[in-house]
């Protein structure tokens, strides 16, 4: 196990918006985000071009009844005859497709391939999502004994609470702080801050002459019972990322042609995939999840980078919980430490460290086949210049963290412009 | 797109018992075949040296209700922490996988891999089977129409009669020799050949006392609509691979770390991969598939050989049609000129051109996400000399041919001993 055989890198990204879309299929979702990621490439690329699809997707075999999805979506393109298929890890499906298309070119074989995720998911009523999502944990024990993701990582919130003093506020902080971002991005599902959505609740209910909520500032509207409910506690509403409907392409080249298509290549420096038992009680620590800490390994081994050299990350936010154990996994923060970071507003757009300046899977949101090639591209713009208000200054190396399940996949990867 | 920036050989393989076992997991299945292939490794292998799981499956989502299956089945066997995931292109999945463990081997990030297969198939109903597998088929545009699998490749079937005069007697053909050599493998589901069926219905209905059916030969046999109904005209039951389950491993190895595993690595000498589109009225011709022909090419060109040279090959026989379409696509023989190559024994054990060997989906069985794996556990036995009584002499150069639906995804693979 060593380095890349030949360099890989971006050329091209795009994403549809994100969002619940009654009328709109995969297929129409898939060919929204491709046709954003050909006409990113700078130098134009002829579809032809394109040597090979790795797609990410969960479940539209449950979510569409679509099984084969890959050569399916190719075919959407015009990607066909090349070959296609769909790479599935729960939730981190598209970052590892992602990897996957990386060891694609660097093996010899591809020189130009696509990497996209894609899923659907308001086909189904919400308690049947959950339970679709649930069948990513152990479907024999996990399953069974009522568990589903938001009491999966309500147990690492609490855990993580009783080991470190992490506390219900820096949880609810991490929420504000994402739903600030999304704000500014208009592919977001939620493009308002919780401030946003308070006033607009505030407005409403005068407008239909109910009474008016008295909530002070955000953090009092976010622990209202009403507003604000229990999910799995410590989880409220507003601490779990939606169920959301979308699609994300990348356009990857090997490095030696990627300047045909682009000045302004952005490539990859190091990507890392581990993983873990299904069954949290299968699990050594529920505090940090082992999986995301031998991806990140692998990452900054193969980039020769450390944790301190990253100047912006895109993490898997599944639920606030998350946010926090991935800065620290990752090596942001000490174990323990990544509550506090939020607090002191290092993560924040204009802090030390900024974290989910697209939003995050908790404003952006989260289909999640999609959820992995789309950190890839807030990543494609902020390390380009091209991320709008959202932009952070002198990005130059910046990473993703995309976690499948309760943290049995996950692949990290690092890119530099 | 050029060849493998380094070689890749296969250090193991293995395979469970394919057959309809109610009372047994992918889990088991899984733990079963890995520990055949583990153990196949002549001087031994640590399970700790296993850096990646790539695993084929269909939809394991429906058939068990679980999800993120790949790093569950890396956990099952102790390849946890290192990268698990699942490669889904229907019944083309583990040959897919395959051709991906190959692609990460040759990228230089990982040096040994395994890569394998599971379906369990059986806990649903046929009819129920039958549902979810044509969700490989376009579910908007062929399912609603009511195509199930047996009818897509009746309609294939049905072309390459009209089109080229291929007889119902060269279909019933494929399926006689497919279940002779299926009843020389102790892992085959019907490890029995027609003729033995035959005899044994005949036996049956004697010791009951009720009438003897007077069939003179296995042709009369498949020709009564009793025995051997219809299923899609002109494909009958027996024409038709059965509901499968199993699991199949392969170990990979870096070229020039393989000796260290084996005195007889088995190399791979080509990988090939194709996608069409999912619906039979996108295609341009129903007679060959297009996905087999650009695999096949592409896998000849790397691997600096013909169709000629190739010795022996296990191809996709789902249904008997779909193996003449195999014969052809692979250019073993001319278009048209498959069904006559069946009915001059060619494609005997014992003739020029041996096909399937290992008893083909059709006797051996069709867990789909574990069948590309399972043609490569044959081929290594085959070139390896270890293939007992269905052993063919002298073979150094062998092909495997997998797909997915009804043609939208095929790989094809050529190894060397």
């Amino acid at each position: 196990m060593s380095k890349l055989a030949r360099g890989v890198a971006i050329i091209g990204a795009g994403m549809s918006k994100f969002g619940a879309f009654k009328d709109k299929t995969t297929r129409e979702l898939f060919v929204e985000a491709f046709l954003e990621a050909k006409s990113s490439v700078d130098n134009g690329i002829d579809v032809k071009d394109i040597e090979a699809l790795f797609l990410g997707n969960f479940s539209n075999d449950i979510f569409e009844g679509q099984v084969h999805t890959g050569p399916l979506m190719a075919n959407m393109v015009g990607i066909t005859p090349a070959p296609a298929m769909k790479i599935e890890d729960a939730c981190a499906s598209s970052g590892v497709a992602l990897r996957l298309g990386i060891l694609a070119i660097a093996s010899g074989v591809h020189d130009i391939v696509c990497v996209g995720g894609v899923e659907k998911m308001t086909n189904l009523e919400t308690a049947r999502v959950t339970d679709v999502l649930a069948s990513a944990a152990d479907a024999f024990y996990e399953f069974p004994a009522g568990a589903t993701f938001p009491g999966l990582y309500a147990e690492m919130a609490n855990a993580h609470m009783k080991r470190y003093g992490t506390t219900i506020e820096q949880l609810r902080l991490v929420g504000i702080k994402n739903h600030e971002n999304g704000a500014l991005n208009p592919k977001a599902q939620f493009q308002a801050s919780i401030r946003d959505i308070m006033k607009s609740r505030m407005e409403k209910a005068k407008a239909k002459g109910l009474p008016v909520p008295t909530w002070k500032d955000e953090m009092e509207f976010l622990e209202d019972p009403v507003a604000n409910p229990i999910i799995a506690w410590p989880l409220r509403l507003f601490d779990c990322s939606p169920i959301t409907d979308g699609a994300a392409v990348v356009i990857l080249a090997a490095e030696e042609i990627a300047r045909k298509f682009t000045d302004t290549p952005i490539y990859v420096a190091g990507t890392g995939q581990g993983s873990d038992a299904l069954a949290l009680h299968d699990r050594e620590d529920l505090t940090s999840l082992r999986a995301a800490r031998v991806a990140a390994r692998e990452a900054y081994r193969m980039a020769g980078v450390e944790p301190k050299d990253i100047q912006l990350a895109e993490v898997h936010d599944c639920f606030t919980i998350a946010e926090i154990v991935a800065t620290e996994d990752l090596g942001f923060f000490k174990p323990g430490e990544g509550g506090k970071a939020v607090e002191e507003g290092v993560t924040k757009r204009d802090g030390e460290k900024p974290i989910n300046t697209s939003g995050g899977l908790k404003a952006k949101g989260h289909p999640v086949g999609a959820s992995g090639a789309a950190q890839v591209v807030e990543i494609w713009h902020q390390l380009r210049g091209s991320a709008g208000p959202r932009q952070v200054s002198g990005v130059e190396l910046a990473l993703t963290h995309n976690v499948g399940g309760s943290g049995a996949s996950c692949a990290v990867h690092i890119f530099r412009r």
